[in-house]
């Protein structure tokens, strides 16, 4: 028997998770809460405050995930290291850091522990709109082709915005960077000993592609002198595609694991991305949706298409040989959670209580038994912003048609609504612009907790849903590409395609559309597109002008 | 010492209230609750049910609220039944009944006790939407000059929609009705012995107007044959002006009381209407707003205009001389209610719990530390309808603007500051059509509870808002009349205007606009006008939409 190990890297923990290469099963699990968490308030040991929207980790703490969770996984499964053939690890995406030449994160050095540049940025990390906003602007304005595979606007979250920053706040922390990394690679890195830099990330999140590279030196010295030469004196133009192996484990992660050195490590992968293939989706057609929090849309295309407002499309990103189309969001699980905190009265959480229930279940129970369209309500689904296709923050929420009469489980129904006629957009943009769509493949912890949400997506989309049998598909997609980093030689598959086979797995249960159902939301829809495109399209911008009046009230109503 | 009392007849229950001639100081107060409350599912003693929108009273209520709420305060205050010199009533509108020639109420007959449409309709009673519809309809087809005094548009509350009903569902009952009625000619009928019909109803709620009368009896034949003679047959053209007497108690109904054979009664009110001067105001340019669940706007004029979606006006409707323009909002404490009970989670509670405060007050003070616009968050106030200026039952609720950092204080603070945008537009626009409005006078329950709402109305308005000095402002403003059908010879006074000046007053606090909040509210209320008129004025009708698809899911979705 050989195995696998996948390492997932959340926002909170790491989780490692043990699998047998032969099927997929997942034989053990361990996790590891970060020590340091998420720093948003101030860093670790010190006084020293960090402004609002900062979002920072300690390196360390990744490396306390594979010191901790390895052992462990090979403690309770009784498997022997050298029936390990690979490992894999997936991250959060973009998440990156400064580092010396030999790796060594600057936040570890004694003299730029105090500076808040010099640690880890957390996808989260939101304090770099005004370069997003510069490197959009300046994009533009140099017609620069490579924004049109990013839907025409890329975010704060990434790699450049967030190299940016530093550029502008903390110019020594930029000098004394040997390396700008993501975490994902600085993982692999860590158990290799040698940087590579993978292919998902660098198209993701950092403006690469296979056939154009990164942008031009002019474009960078556009942005930012000391940028100009970013490519080449701190990042790598030797992209590795996803599926490759990275390298051997080191003796020194040998150590830290308890497994064999030399063992297989893949290329370094993102948790969305990684989850295509656990849940059995190794080509086009079949949109895999990611859903909890927010939710993240993958599906592959064998042709290159530029499709309007898409998170951005990555030859390799996904899958190699195949484009990789990447859409989401922003809001989805949040909402349900958001009512739950701010919108559920006594009442409710003590039915729930009673009845031994949890609240959402409760919500969910009451909320089955209304007839569709029953409530009258409709929402745009824009709490947190609109990721795709309007891919504009600044849009905000909207709920409409309540009355005296309005119920909660009414609202939270309205809510899940929105969030389907939004999932809907998003795929008939795919479908309008050449990217074809015909399955959904849903994984995460939505669709195991929420049944009555996946008859509505089924119903307002008009597609059938299957489910991924695995509850953590990101850990089992990156033990995938450990066994393809391992190779059939040595008991791993030479390609994700024949790891996908037979390592991935989905539930029996499929949600099929209701046609009675699917004409009452057919009707529904018309009217979310209405409001979608008269609040998100510019002929009444009132939530863009809300959020001024809003920002301007805090600095003091002046 | 001279005495006046004042009867006010509400949706549960009726109040008298004792009061000192001299000084409008309120000596005792006794309430009678409704025996059979409101009648909305079954009929008294039988298993008859009511269809939905049905609201029904028993009109023995209201003769034991006599019975028992003026022996009460009589005794309460250890006034000599000698010196009360007068009685005013005002009631609820349109409340309306059949009775036969006598006054005894059909619903009193055994042979119709068992039939619905015997019973008094309820001014809430909403099931005549039907007939509210037609009479609409024909007065359009027939160019009734009439519609324009109530804003183009009679609602299912009034007088003839409940009588069109009657003829449409019931014939056998209004064939066997002598006398169709407003309760509160009824009430004042039982006090005298003598039917008369006043002003105030007959103008607002029944279409007559002082120099036109009643519709004609083609108007009238075109609605029903049957109803072609409605106004010979079974109402008065004999209709007097609020602020006369009506009789003189009768023996029985001195009986009932303890009052004196022959002491004055004033002609019957409605329960917003008597309040004005009650308020104070006995002049044009002063509003007075009876804000409650729903509020009441009224303000007087000398001259005849048509105002464009206000509910009606009516010469000599309000106080004898003025044209008294009436407009309302049809849900204001009810937005607020609604929200209490459906949208507040439950660790408010438990802090309200805590701190000893009811959950509105916890509300308002989290709400006041807000600043203004700080929440983004923009409402419509149509969560039961809009009734000025847009007189549209089929508008619903809107909010926009939430994040997943909106708290419930924020929401809370938008609804109330959704029904002052509401309430500018109703200003605004009479402003606009010749009625000039230069100071807001509150009275009701909302201005004695919130004063967050209060400063928020000056400030989002613009205008100073003063209170009433009286917490039960009907009942004051019918023993000021009662006063005045008592006269001055008796120890009373010739006129409303002169009882104002003695009996009505005002508290020492007063709102004022704060010109820095005005500044960020009036930024807000443009954006509230671009919505009102976008959902409101048929750019988009999605409310309307949406409850037509509401109304078909919940007949089945077929």
């Amino acid at each position: 028997m050989k195995y696998a190990i996948g390492v997932d890297f959340g926002t909170e923990s790491g989780r490692a998770v043990l699998v047998d290469v032969s099927n997929g099963k997942e034989i053990a699990t361990a996790v590891y809460p970060y020590w340091h968490g998420v720093i948003d308030e101030k860093l670790p040991d010190t006084e020293i405050r960090l402004e609002p929207d900062w979002a920072l980790q300690d390196p360390q703490d990744y490396v306390r995930v594979f010191k901790n969770t390895i052992p462990a996984v090979l403690k309770e499964s009784g498997v022997d290291a050298a029936d390990v053939i690979g490992i894999g690890i997936d991250f959060t995406a973009c998440t990156m850091l400064p580092t010396k030449a030999d790796g060594t994160p600057l936040c570890d050095l004694p003299e730029y522990r105090d500076h808040p540049h010099a640690w880890v940025k957390l996808w989260k990390h939101h304090a770099a709109q005004p370069e997003a906003d510069k490197i959009n602007e300046t994009a533009r304005a140099m017609n620069q082709d490579w924004l049109n595979r990013y839907g025409g606007k890329i975010s704060s979250e990434w790699f450049f915005s967030k190299a940016l920053q530093i550029v502008n706040e903390a110019p020594e922390i930029y000098k004394s960077a040997d390396r700008l990394i993501e975490a994902a690679d600085w993982v692999v890195w860590q158990l290799t000993g040698v940087e590579t830099r993978n292919s998902c990330t660098a198209g993701y999140k950092a403006l690469w592609s296979k056939d154009n590279g990164f942008p031009s030196t002019d474009y960078f010295a556009s942005l930012h002198p000391e940028l100009a030469t970013v490519i080449e004196d701190k990042l790598s133009t030797d992209i590795v595609s996803v599926g490759q192996k990275a390298g051997g484990l080191s003796d020194q992660a040998a150590q830290w694991t308890g497994l064999k050195s030399g063992t297989a490590v893949a290329v370094a992968n993102v948790d969305a991305h990684v989850a295509v293939p656990a849940a059995t989706v190794t080509e086009p057609g079949r949109m895999v949706m990611i859903m909890g929090t927010s939710t993240c849309d993958m599906v592959l295309g064998t042709e290159e298409h530029i499709v309007p407002g898409m998170c951005g499309y990555v030859e390799d990103g996904i899958i190699p040989g195949y484009f990789g189309y990447e859409a989401g969001q922003s809001c989805v699980g949040d909402h349900f959670a958001w009512f739950v905190e701010n919108g559920v009265p006594a009442s409710y959480e003590d039915e729930a209580k009673k009845r031994g229930m949890d609240i959402h279940q409760l919500l969910e129970e009451k909320a089955a038994k209304l007839k569709i369209g029953e409530s009258g309500l409709l929402a745009l689904d824009w709490w947190n912003g609109n990721r795709s296709v309007l891919v504009d923050v600044d849009l905000t929420g909207m709920m409409i048609g309540m009355t005296l009469a309005t119920k909660p489980e009414e609202m939270y129904r309205a809510l899940i609504e929105a969030t389907a006629y939004g999932k809907r957009i998003i795929i008939e943009t795919f479908q309008k612009n050449g990217v074809p769509i015909h399955e959904l493949v849903a994984c995460g912890g939505l669709p195991e907790k929420n049944k009555l949400l996946m008859q509505i997506y089924a119903d307002v989309i008009g597609l059938p849903i299957k489910v991924s049998a695995s509850k953590q598909t990101p850990a089992l997609g990156s033990a995938m590409f450990g066994a393809v980093a391992a190779g059939k030689g040595l008991g791993g598959y030479d390609s994700i395609y024949d790891a996908a086979k037979v390592m991935a797995h989905l539930k029996d249960e499929i949600y099929l559309p209701n046609p009675e159902n699917q004409k009452v939301y057919e009707k529904l829809y018309a009217e979310y597109v209405i409001l979608h495109d008269y609040f998100g399209r510019g002929a009444n911008d009132a939530m863009k002008r809300l959020k001024e009046i809003k920002r301007t009230s805090r600095r003091g109503n002046k």
